[in-house]
């Protein structure tokens, strides 16, 4: 796959990643094609994976698809109940999967997966739980899907709270630094682009 | 807490880690308090949330809660399905999450919480996506909940496969060792008697 001009299907792509995500792989040559809940050329709620299946027919043949999705609720540890597990377990987790298995037949051979999770997996945060869940659990099915998939590739981006989002979000995160959304879709690139798999890149 | 004598909330009682652990812990002269589905002294299901509360209304007080519960699917990647990343999700993680929080208000205050997660969420296998899945979300979990319910702790275990179960399930796993269920039932005395949060122990 390579260097060579990708048809990339792009999910999430009204976010503040997915705006980037756009930028970037367009600017590398790349055909994007967006997907989103209300936006965008395809729209589709992956949190329902019924609604993958019809995404993938409707999108037809794709050499990588790269999702920006995912959603899980906030709140200091005592205040979550068995829902609030469940939705970040829907909300960032079960899409991103199935966006893997139902793709293995509409994805190019050689294509890619590309899962977004992020920092909180690893770096603890107060209210950060269900997030770090939902992170553990793409992380560790990435690594575990790849060995299934080959020559497709699956990888993860873990990114740290976006510097964009430092006004609303930073407060959450003390001396954590930040990451320009930019580079986080150089992250991106380098999963379509690269021959890696089984990866998650941390940045 | 120390290596006083405790009471030991044992979740999962009667498979093989739970009987190891049974015994290592009784051998300590802590007062191991069974748990299980069809045996031991008090009879749930912790997959189902709601029978948490009642669970630690029966038990009384705690200082620790041991967990060696845990079920998971296992199938190729391409055979799962939207229902057995749910049952994964149920079977592993949502119950173990639930003994924490709900847990807070019934466990000693400097007592702690030990779950089980499993080699899978690192070592991929072929048929292990979802056990990698469960493994990799109770993993981050324990992280992110250690900084918010100190001076309680939790901490997971992450075993090999079992010595003992080599017989049925030594194929799934070549050239990757094992592990003694005995030992294993060593790092959950570590985190039970120990000082250490947020920790996962592999061995």
């Amino acid at each position: 796959m390579t260097n060579r001009r990708q048809t990339v299907l792009l999910i999430g792509a009204s976010g503040t990643l997915g705006r980037a995500l756009h930028d970037t792989l367009t600017a590398r040559g790349h055909t994007v094609r967006t997907v989103g809940r209300f936006s965008g050329e395809l729209r589709y709620d992956i949190t329902d994976p019924s609604r993958i299946a019809a995404l993938y027919e409707a999108a037809g043949p794709v050499d990588a698809v790269v999702s920006a999705a995912g959603t899980v609720p906030y709140k200091p540890l005592a205040e979550f109940g068995p829902d609030d597990w469940r939705a970040a377990f829907t909300g960032k987790v079960l899409g991103q999967v199935e966006l893997v298995r139902q793709g293995l037949a509409h994805v190019a051979e050689r294509g890619s997966f590309t899962l977004i999770t992020g920092v909180l997996a690893h770096e603890p945060i107060v209210t950060g739980a269900a997030a770090a869940l939902a992170n553990g659990a793409v992380e560790a099915f990435v690594r575990a899907a790849a060995v299934e998939i080959a020559p497709r590739r699956v990888n993860a981006v873990s990114p740290n709270v976006f510097t964009e989002s430092l006004d609303v979000y930073g407060d959450f995160f003390p001396g954590m630094g930040s990451v320009p959304s930019a580079r986080v879709a150089e992250a991106y690139v380098r999963s379509v682009e690269g021959a890696q798999t089984g990866q998650v890149y941390r940045l």
